[in-house]
């Protein structure tokens, strides 16, 4: 075994549950978006696969997904241990999940460090993406609760923001003053002026004991129900509460600390925001399909040709449940398809 | 039997024939444009049926359609005759086409005078169809070969032109000058500030005995492979010269007459003309598909949903053959679609 530095060696949780109705017609209740190749060239969850690797050894990097997606991830992810797939009955949100993931990961090594991370996201600089993760770890083994907070580059409205107590330098933890929900555009702008706000986004590292001491007295209606669920209790599980994380937790611990991340997170948020990475990959477009006179649009395809003729600047999706053609600036409103389309 | 005024009962004989590459991806070689529902109720071909059944009883309306389209016209026109079918081997341009339907209705009833219509084109009144079929049956009856001309509306360079020898009047007959290829937009505005052009549909009524004796006379090489074809000579067929009958006889003909024909008609040229038809339609828009903020976005679909959120003024088709998002002003460009995928 490897040396344990201040003990706790670090393990990663991977976040493959969670579904959504931004990618429809590609996005389905099997198929969520971490499955979908948004950047072109392989689903998000196999290249967050890929960025955990970079961090720890197989044997030490667990995925935690609901029933029903769990014979996709063991399919996309060959190199995950059976052992370490950990199962939830239902989905009933990240606090859940996480404590699970937790509870399980500290059973397997106690005092372990755990870093929980989404699976639909993009981070474009896995050395910087290391980097950061291994200064959280250094933090978490010192008993701290970690996040890591992007550095807003714009004032979005779409994410919520971790106010730190003094301007977040890289490579360095600061203390979190307080977890602000999703703001309007003027706050959001403030915000991003004032150079002390950090964006939250979802990942988190910390002792694997010291998260689950925390939810009990937090938030026992999640973690009894979860140590119950463990103990081999039918039906435990359907009794935790559906919280957030941040909501069940982080918001009322104490010794929370945010360590900056420079690493070109991208939340990938929408068809737009694919059709930005697709570009940005530079590959050569799907030679199926034929563009004409149609700059700034992108084709994602999952077999039948497609041609766009003298049509710029949208997004057209061809898949099994649908097609659909959205301007790029528009691709908020697919959530308004669906509730179309829900309500027939 | 009926009385014969001046001898010769009307026949009908649909060209079914033809393919094209305008409405790719929904048209395909066992589907071409006339098997499509363009105008969103029915398939052209059945609409002429319709209108043919105006003209006369199922007894006397043949279709003529190559060896692969013969299943497809079967299952469309079940009130069809199977002896009223008339096949050829192989697609060999329309004078071929036009020369066997003629002399297998000569055969049948000699003396009959046929009208011979394209399939694949919209006319919105049929009695005044009707009326000037009418018309140019007498003028057949007379022993001329006689067109159906439809009075330019606008400048086209896709069509022909017809020179007539007078101003032509609705409901008369009036001598052809000359027959005159697609022009150029500046001739094609000549011709139609003039007053003296029509454009050539590509429909003709005469005597079918005249016409085989005029084809005989002026185009050998179509006429005597399609008579040894028909009687029963193997291989005959295939070498008639591939010939429009424009080209074969039209052009060449004396005692050329032309009906103007005023009944809204459309070739349906382009998918920005089915989606102008489509709209004139005026039926309620396909449940399944979402149209969002897209004023002038029609959808031709097959099964899928499509949502189109934001993009006005397009056409799109959703077809097994592929997916098509085309701006209306660029419907000719479909083409080069077809050309780009048929080079790789």
């Amino acid at each position: 075994m490897a040396p344990r530095p201040r003990g706790g060696r670090l393990h990663v949780v991977l976040l493959a549950g969670g579904s959504g109705t931004r990618f429809w017609p590609a996005s389905r209740r099997e198929r969520p978006k971490q499955f979908l190749a948004l950047d072109g060239s392989e689903p998000l969850l196999l290249r967050t696969w890929r960025r955990a690797r970079r961090l720890a050894p197989a044997g030490r990097i667990w995925v935690v997904a609901p029933r029903h997606l769990a014979d996709g991830v063991r399919a996309l992810l060959p190199s995950l241990r059976a052992e370490n797939l950990v199962v939830e009955p239902s989905p009933r949100d990240t606090a859940p999940a996480i404590a699970l993931a937790s509870a399980v990961v500290e059973r397997r090594e106690p005092g372990a460090v755990v870093a929980i991370l989404p699976t639909d996201h993009v981070i474009r600089d896995v050395e910087r993406f290391a980097a950061a993760v291994e200064v959280a770890a250094e933090a978490a083994r010192g008993g701290r609760l970690v996040c890591l907070g992007i550095r807003p580059d714009r004032p979005a409205t779409g994410f919520g923001y971790l106010r730190c107590a003094a301007r977040p330098r890289s490579g360095a933890a600061v203390a979190v003053e307080r977890f602000v929900e999703k703001p309007d555009r003027a706050r959001a702008r403030r915000f991003l002026r004032s150079g002390e706000y950090l964006w939250n986004g979802g990942m988190f590292v910390w002792r694997a004991a010291r998260f689950l001491a925390e939810l009990r007295e937090r938030a026992p209606a999640v973690a009894r129900p979860v140590e119950r669920h463990l103990d081999g209790i039918g039906g435990a599980w359907t009794r935790a509460t559906k919280l957030s994380v941040d909501y069940a937790v982080m918001e009322k611990a104490s010794d929370v600390v945010v360590v900056p991340l420079d690493a070109g997170w991208d939340d990938v948020g929408s068809w737009a925001a694919a059709a930005r990475l697709r570009e940005e990959s530079g590959g050569a477009p799907d030679p199926r399909h034929v563009l004409i006179d149609s700059p700034g649009t992108v084709v994602f395809g999952e077999g039948r040709t497609v041609a766009v003729v003298g049509v710029p600047g949208v997004v057209v999706v061809e898949s099994e449940g649908g097609i659909l053609v959205v301007g790029r600036e528009r691709s908020e409103d697919v959530r308004e398809v669906v509730k179309r389309l829900d309500a027939r």
